[in-house]
This record gives structure tokens, C-alpha cells and sequence, in this order.
């Protein structure tokens, strides 16, 4: 059978990784491809040719990555420049010449996918996304295929490393959040900006792709609930650990009778959980499906080859999908598309958590009961109460409380910091039993 | 488009939650896979009516498996009847008449894998066996398709729930080894006969699947090297629990320069490891590819509706290709027929682990230097050595030792089994750090 011929966008870190393991493995992978898979054309600046091997075995590298997407030759563009523009240009010039696309930018398809699905839809080609979401764990098509007879009750990942690496790094090295951040850039996990890592902006894009994915329903970026892990300090993560937890960011989906929650926030997370053992830049996902209960997926979620290893397992998919009747392949976002839910997202004052809270309260009697009187009257149930330092004027102050709407939880926050005797505000983190 | 139509066989644990998912989920599976799902014939015997529901949605219902088969109407066989005979048949003469298989055999596939793959090939029908191994996690999807652009250096995996389930409650409860099972029969985790499972057969057919589609190479069940847990001691799980271990039973394939090692035994696996805190019956698989690094895998590994959770996956990927070319489909090991490599499956003796022993010596002096001389000969570097219960005249002393042959290690044994002052049997567990 013919080569397929790959029209490659980028050569920076993960283009230059899937060189690498296109190259590499050629002969494992035509093994279950059962077709060559070859790099006919590639276009890339600002690339690094000393530290990228076999450049020479690219049919043509230039640097316009326009002239690849019009060359008639390439059957699939892969397209890992990154950021919105030109990539969507790219992409949907590509769709409109008939080609299939594989791509990892997450961001695109968080924002833009609905336009581009359709487009690809209307000219019946494909584009896969799986190293956009939790880079090498095949989590898409465990969504999408895997699990495809289950009705999803709710998924909790893992997945941003950035944000995992400094969140470990403070709990078994006890560094405060800037030096753990320090270290992350340091070692390349972070970027100089890393604000879209730890401001939770990067898993807010992924979580609204595994959301649509597992509910049906089209990609709404902008209903996402989104907390960073930049506020959190190093007392939060000791106290989490003498009670029982650790404190991880995690992106919630979860489906409700009147809607569907979408979160990324920090949560403290029994350390008896699987998920909470996950540490460093690795990342995991679960997900709770009617038919198949709690299930765990782990593995590395960024870097040059493992995100690679994601791109050029959909390239395979794609492959052998070529001469297939477009209406029998995997719809893009799992379900069909005249088959999309308009099941709402819900607003953060909607959702629900348990809710660890901590405040520096002034040390005299009556301060507890005032508090346990706000939490009773908004009707919210308190499961644990510790209170440090009993021998100063101002002592930390540490509740768990059960589950409670938002809305009604910002009410009593701010009653208890209207008490006299409360100094400054009370911090407030998410309890995820996930049970 | 037309309704598929599933010809059922088998109304068991399996079968029975097959048609539960089905019915339950028929939407939302539709709306996934762009048709309707219909089970238009089925055949049981020894089945409990009143526990099942929609039996009335069956199209018709009878006790012949074989004129279900032999009906002209049903697009794929599911065969959910287990064991090997008529399984085989049924699934041949399936094929035989052009209709697709899915099927949850892992013996049956395991044994006979090869002629029937091969079948399908010749007919252009698919086999699918996704429930085989693991339960309802996608783990076959996840090596034939999600890792497709790795080479894979190993797997190890915890899969088989019952022995599990056993040594958690040894170490967590501090049970003896036949209190542990007596409890998962009462539980309906194991079998009146759990010989299949304690002995390890069932992980072994499991592994077989798994070292077959990771390496591209054709299924050699009477290759695999086989221990079960039946001769765990609860005081080795303590003495492992006191050095940083715990015990698992483990199916582990590895990739080697001159073979692949293939193998299921208990093993002692680092704290740390994820793989060590999966707990009861649940199953996970850690997989090492070249590209991706280290990932997991981790559901439940049996029961009904999870298993059938991966049966009704199986179902919904054949109908997405029932039109398409055979020659792009998924292979069914993974890697096509004619990539199939000869690369040997090593003898157990040819295999490396660490090891702990644990022996009962005379309390006197000389005793460990006699030992650790032999081991020294053979080459074999100790890496602890722990003696328990000073006081006596006989006292346990546990070694663990770096990695090593099996062959040395076998002959190490003996020579200490023969030393005077030694009584009775060196116990032997291999070490597995999973690094």
C-alpha cells in the first residue's frame, strides 16, 4: 500500500518529538499501521536544527507553513505551531483542501473547535486531537471509544504537570509556592510566563474538551469554572496532610440532574485516593462511568515524545481510517453530531464541594460558636474543626465542612469575616472525597 | 442507517449485564456510534429469568447458540458463553459465515487465538476481545491503538481481582491465606473452584494477550511462566510490608535483547508505586513505551457490568467499521499478520528479578556468612537482610538481593536449602521496583 504522506507544522518541541519517534520506531509502527508513514513536506521557524535528527529524511522543509497545507501531496496535516493564529487559519484551510488534520493544541480546540469540527464534518475528514488533552495518555480515545457504553456520572483529572510539580514539591520538600515555581521553570516544566499553567487557564482548555467528550455536549469554554493554584500557601498544604489529604489542581466534569458542573480549582483529596499519589509533572484522570464504576488513567502529560507519542498514535488512527465511509468513524467529540445534548453548564454558585476553610481568629471564647452558628444557620454541616497554636493572641483556625452549594458557602464566608475578631479573609479549598 | 443486530449467546454474569448496558444505555450508544444497537437473537441455557431485565426486548430468545450463529440476521455474534468448547466452534463457524465476533474468552482467545484470528483474516471479519483481559479497562484499545507509535519496553499488571483481593486483605487485615479466600468466596469474587485464579491460569491467559499485542508476537500461552499466590505466607506480606513492600500478584511481559520475558507470580512491588496501592479486586496495568514513558491503567477487572462495559465498546467499534475496508481496520494483535516477529519468549530460568528469600536458620554464628558466601559465588549481590525474633534457636532471616537469573538463583537455593543449619525450604519472592 502507498505511503501516507504527512505535511508536518512546526519543529519546536513537540514537532521536533514526533520526528524523532515517527523516525525512530518507522518500522513499529508500519508494523501495526500496516501502511509507511512518511514526512513528505514540513514547514517550521525558530528551530533548532543541531538538536533535531533526521531533518534530511523530510521530503521538503521550508518555512511557510501555508505552502505545506496547499501542497496537493500531503493526506494529513499535522499542526504543532501552537496558539490560535495561524494555526485555525491553518487547520480550516487544510479542512477546505480536503485533508485530514492532527493536531495538540488544546487551546484551539477548546475555543475553536466547534467551527472547525463542523467545517471538518461538511468536507467528511478528520481531526484527531488526543495529544491536546493529558499529552500521552490515549484519554480521548478512551472517552470516546473505550467507554463508549457508559453513561458518564463524572470525570477528576490531573492535568496540568506545572501546577502538580509545584503542589508536590511543596508537600514532601515543604517549599513555599514561589520557590517550588522557581524550580518548575528552572527545569523547564514552566514556562517564563507561567501564568496560563498556574492560573489554571491550561486546564480549563483541556477540561472542556474532556467535558464536551463525555457528556455530549458542545465545547463551551467560557462556562468553565477556573481557580489557579497561586494563592495557595504552604500552611494550606500541611494542615490538608494532618488531616488526611493532599491538595492536587484538579478539573472537574460532572454531570447533575439540572446541568453539568465544569471546574478546575485546587481540592484537597484523601490520600488514600490513587489520584492523590500522583505526583511531580506526571498526570492522571478519572473517570465514573454508569457500566464500568471508577476507572484511573496515568501517565505523562507533557514533554517533546510522550506528547509525540499521542500525535502519532492519531495519525495511525487516521491512516487507517482513509478510505473509510466517513459516517462510521469515531465522532469527533464522541457522540454524533445531530446528537449534541443542550444539557447546561452550571454557574459556580450551583456547584457543590466540601469545603476545607481556614482564618486567623482571635484566641478568646465564643469565636468557634460564633462561627458554627453562620455555618448552622446557612444550614451547612461542619465534619471537623482544628485549631493550631492554641498559645497565641491570633491562632489559624481550620474547618471541613460537608458538602455545600457555592453560592450559599460565599454568603457564610462572608458573614464569618464580618465577625469581629476574624482578621483578614478566610481561605477557602475545595474537599474531593471522589467517591 | 439500519439497526445492527446482535446475535447474544450466553445470559450469564457477563451476558446479563451486556443486555442490561445495552438497554439501559441504548441512547446514549446511539448516540455514539450513529445507529441503532438491537440484540435480534440470543441463546442461554441455565439462566435466572427474574433476575434479568428486557428479555422481552430480545428479538427471539432459544437455547441453540448454534442456530443463532447459523441465522442470517444477526451482523455480530457475542459470545459471553465462556470455556473452550463450544466456544471455539461457534466463534469458527461464525466467522465462517462472514459475521463478526466479539467476545470476553480470554481462554479461549489465549489458546486458540491464532487459527482464529487467522479465520477472520481469510473471512474479512472482525474478532474483537477487548473484555478478555482487565475487565472493562480499555486496555487492549489502549496498546493496539493509543500507544501504537511506541515500542514497548514492558507491562506489568494486576490482573486478577480474586488474588487481589486476597493479598490487600492479608495485609491490610491480617488474614491467613485461606481466611482471605474463604472471604472472597463468600463475596462471590472467586469461584467454589478458585484454582483458575489462586493458581494464577487466569492471569497467565491474560498475559499471553496482553505480551502478544505489545511485542507483535503470536500468542504462546504455553510459554508463559506460571506461579500463583496459594503458597504466600502472611508472615512474607508482613516482612515485605516492614522493608517497603507490598505483595502483588503480577502478569509481567518484558521486552529483552536476546527474547521477551513472560511471566505471572507474586511479587514484592516499592510503597510508592501506584501499582502497589491498588487495592480488593480492582486490576491495573502499567505500560512503558519508548515515547510515552510510564503509564497506568487502572478499573475494574471482572464483574458484570464493567466486563460489559468493554463487550458493548467492542460492539459499538465493529459497527463503525462494518463498511469500511478490512484492511484498515485495527489488527487484531495489534501489529499486522505478516509483521509478526519470531522474537522468542524466554524460559524461566533465562529471566531476571531481584529477589526476597526468607529461610529458617540456626540461631549461631556463621550462619549468614555461610549464606551470603554462596550467594557471593553465584554472583548474586545481597541488597538486605533483616533477622527477626533474636531470641530463639530457629530464626526467620529475610535477604533481599539484587537482580539475578532465575538459573543462578535456582542453584543459589539449593545450595543454601543444603546447608547444614538450614530447615526446610528457602521461600522465594521476586522483587519488583518497576523502575
Amino acid at each position: 500500500m502507498q505511503a501516507v504522506r504527512i505535511g508536518l507544522l512546526g519543529l519546536g518541541t513537540v514537532g521536533g518529538g514526533t520526528l524523532n519517534v515517527l523516525l525512530r520506531n518507522a518500522r513499529e509502527i508500519a508494523r501495526r499501521a500496516g501502511r509507511d508513514i512518511v514526512i513528505s513536506h514540513a514547514a517550521a521557524r525558530d528551530y533548532n536544527p543541531d538538536a533535531l535528527n533526521g531533518l534530511e529524511q523530510i521530503g521538503q522543509l521550508g518555512d511557510d507553513p501555508f505552502a505545506v497545507v496547499q501542497d496537493p501531496a500531503p493526506d494529513i496535516i499535522v499542526e504543532l505551531i501552537g496558539g490560535l493564529s495561524p494555526a485555525k487559519e491553518l487547520v480550516l484551510e487544510a479542512i477546505d483542501r480536503g485533508k485530514h488534520v492532527v493536531t495538540a493544541n488544546k487551546a484551539l480546540i477548546a475555543l475553536h473547535g466547534n467551527e472547525i469540527f463542523a467545517a471538518a464534518q461538511d468536507k467528511g475528514v478528520m481531526v484527531a486531537f488526543e495529544a491536546a488533552v493529558a499529552g500521552g495518555i490515549p484519554i480521548i480515545k478512551t472517552l470516546r471509544e473505550g467507554l463508549a457504553a457508559n453513561r458518564i456520572h463524572w470525570i477528576a483529572g490531573i492535568i496540568n504537570g506545572t501546577s502538580n510539580y509545584i503542589l508536590s514539591a511543596m508537600r514532601t520538600r515543604n517549599m513555599d509556592f514561589a520557590d517550588a515555581l522557581g524550580e518548575a521553570q528552572a527545569l523547564g516544566y514552566a514556562e517564563a510566563d507561567p501564568e496560563l499553567d498556574i492560573g489554571g487557564g491550561d486546564a480549563a482548555h483541556k477540561l472542556t474538551i474532556l467535558g464536551a467528550i463525555a457528556f455530549g455536549i458542545p465545547l463551551q469554554h467560557d462556562r468553565t469554572w477556573v481557580e489557579g493554584i497561586t494563592d495557595i500557601d504552604g500552611q494550606d498544604v500541611r494542615y490538608a496532610d494532618d488531616l488526611g489529604y493532599h491538595v492536587k489542581h484538579l478539573g472537574i466534569a460532572r454531570r447533575r440532574k439540572d446541568g453539568i458542573e465544569m471546574r478546575v480549582h485546587p481540592a484537597l483529596v484523601p490520600k488514600s485516593r490513587l489520584l492523590a499519589n500522583v505526583e511531580g509533572v506526571m498526570n492522571a484522570v478519572v473517570v465514573v462511568g454508569d457500566a464500568l464504576g471508577p476507572t484511573l488513567y496515568y501517565g505523562a502529560g507533557a514533554g517533546s515524545e510522550p506528547t509525540a507519542s499521542a500525535v502519532v498514535a492519531d495519525v495511525v488512527d487516521v491512516t487507517r481510517v482513509l478510505t473509510a465511509d466517513p459516517g462510521n468513524r469515531v465522532p469527533h467529540l464522541a457522540f454524533q453530531p445531530d446528537a449534541m445534548t443542550a444539557t447546561p453548564v452550571l454557574e459556580r454558585s450551583a456547584t457543590h464541594s466540601a469545603c476545607y476553610l481556614r482564618m486567623q481568629a482571635e484566641n478568646r471564647s465564643g469565636m468557634l460558636g460564633s462561627i458554627a452558628c453562620i455555618l448552622g444557620e446557612a444550614g451547612i454541616s461542619i465534619r471537623a474543626v482544628q485549631q493550631k497554636e492554641m498559645d497565641r493572641d491570633i491562632v489559624p483556625l481550620v474547618i471541613l465542612t460537608q458538602a455545600v452549594e457555592e453560592g450559599q458557602m460565599d454568603q457564610a464566608i462572608s458573614a464569618i469575616e464580618a465577625l469581629a475578631g476574624i482578621r483578614g479573609r478566610v481561605v477557602r479549598l475545595r474537599v474531593e472525597p471522589l467517591e
